[in-house]
């Protein structure tokens, strides 16, 4: 039997993934459920795009994976089931999964939801359902029409030249580390052995990128790639975030030799 | 085999609910442990009846739900169990079980404990044997003798009468949505399709309910009936509970025209 | 199957220990995951040392403790496996299972990593392989080669005499709860029956140990022996860290007459 995996920004505190897991397991008792997270911050769609994207593919291929971040009833986002990459996703069609997945995924299908329906907690009253119905085993054609193309958010990033790249963090760790969204593949494609400087804080610059944490001394500044291939700056044993006072959506820039 | 769920205040951060779920699965292997939360407010009975009383009807049939909130040895309060709508539940009968359930339990019996059992952590000492003892199949008359009523304990509500109704605050989610202890039926039924306002704070009300949070503008405040029936004060994208500077056990009045 | 539990600093807010979860579960589906905490300080071995040795013994034999702190790659610090007591134990060669455990494990082998490996998440790097390694029944001389000694780290404790104990907090749970490297059998056995006086803060004292928590009112100190076997001084419904502004590592002295 397929694993479930749960992403959501409904929190640890309260009971709330809790009924979804009893209506689940209500459904199909030997189901295995593993929390993902479920502190995304409330309805922050781009945290949970790039959470998902670096979680799923190490999860075992015919995986389904629920998500549900700023999800309740609107008359103008579907609840969708995805097949990407061999693993199944079930979610709101809320740009979250455009911006999770490069490309299109290879099917899409969108539920239906009775027209009635008026909720603040679609993973209760639909996804669980659907999730059950996966593994079940009923197939995608089965659970609902199908859909040509995702719904897209577009966040403007402005373009890289030659001589400067400009990102932003998109995503704030426990530990305070700083992730951006350049990527190893993007960067080095852009840098072509050049020197660099990385411009995060009025008066402060990085020239080098270390592969641990440990490379430098504790309290030191760094940045590297991490295990998710994303640029990060980070303090040996120290909270990047608090430290240098940058938070979520903030910007970085780039610049080449 | 039934699935075991487990509600404390003992907290995410410790180690004492691993503790619970080694001694459980040290005698039952297989047994299926899913959490409904530990956040629960040390020792808030109410909180924790609120939370439980939402949850486990979504849980299949013959369901055990462990219940650890402010349990500790005294010498004035029994460890029980209890058959309720076709579940069982283990816990203190500190007036939680009394608060989550309206009416009279099925059957209830109280676990016999040691003379010189001095322990601040039951749900390790005593419940865990008895969820066990659950699993392995044992009958309530066989792990307790009966017990023929409930300890409850009494929160006073000022009387509604037809014109004013007064609720409490009883329980505020991640988001910061005030829940209170109306429900849709009581309110209703006073209601008789009158006009109201509902007055949560000095100089401001609500004179209507909304069907889901984005019924109104990102900001503005709304109340609707949530999913677990309750009227709930929100603000849509917004923390209530910080913005409005309302907290758990504040009153709220609603007046009928 | 043997049971896995994890253990870390990853925290629960991120998608780090999912990721360790969906890489164990590629390999063995049914391998039975169970949290511990992965809410210990960052770094802080002494206190992942502490949790720990408390909690595993509440596991069934054979189960299998992976432990994450302070876990990157480093060409100091070894992978190992352990065998202890009849549980098995992976995690980094840091001090931290030097402190655990007292005496030398029954085996330990070090697990070879490639030379270039340079990562700064080794649990999902090398120790969920090793998991799954020990899940399939490879035994420990062919997962690593044999290793005489653990790392250990000193950490200074001035010394008993015959009229005084010096202590220090080590851990402080979700309650406030003030956790001392004091064991009761420690204690006993320099008390040899005689009075004492627990001197926590200028000041501030307390001559007996109570059995619970309930034994003082409401809002008062108290001192016992928790479930840990360990001296805790606490306050009746209270948080003795907020209130009584102590904090890890923050020293004690027992005075005995």
């Amino acid at each position: 039997m397929p694993i479930v995996t749960l992403t959501s920004d409904l929190g640890v505190k309260d009971y709330y993934v809790a009924i979804v897991k009893g209506k689940i397991l209500s459904r199909v008792p030997s189901a295995q459920l593993v929390d993902i997270t479920h502190e995304i911050t409330p309805f922050n769609i781009q945290e949970a795009a790039f959470v998902l994207k670096n979680t799923f593919p190490h999860f075992p291929p015919k995986s389904i994976h629920m998500v549900s971040v700023h999800a309740e009833t609107r008359t103008d986002t579907k609840v969708v089931v995805l097949e990407h990459d061999n693993h199944l996703f079930v979610g709101m069609d809320n740009g979250l999964f455009a911006l999770m997945i490069e490309g299109a995924p290879k099917q899409i299908v969108s539920v239906p939801v009775p027209e009635n329906l008026n909720t603040s907690f679609m993973a209760k009253d639909v996804m669980s359902g659907v999730v059950a119905d996966l593994l079940e085993g009923k197939p995608l054609n089965a659970i609902g029409g199908p859909l040509n193309a995702l719904e897209s958010k577009t966040y403007l990033r402005p373009p890289d030249n030659a001589f400067i790249m400009r990102a932003s963090i998109i995503y704030i760790d426990r530990f305070g580390n700083l992730i951006t969204n350049v990527t190893k593949s993007q960067f080095e494609k852009i840098r072509d052995g050049r020197n660099f400087v990385i411009n995060y804080k009025r008066n402060e610059e990085l020239r080098e990128i270390s592969g641990t944490y440990s490379e430098v001394p504790e309290g030191e500044r760094l940045c590297l790639f991490n295990s998710s291939g994303n640029l990060e700056i980070a303090i040996n044993k120290g909270n990047a975030s608090q430290l240098l006072g940058l938070h979520l959506d903030n910007m970085i820039q780039i610049e080449f030799e």
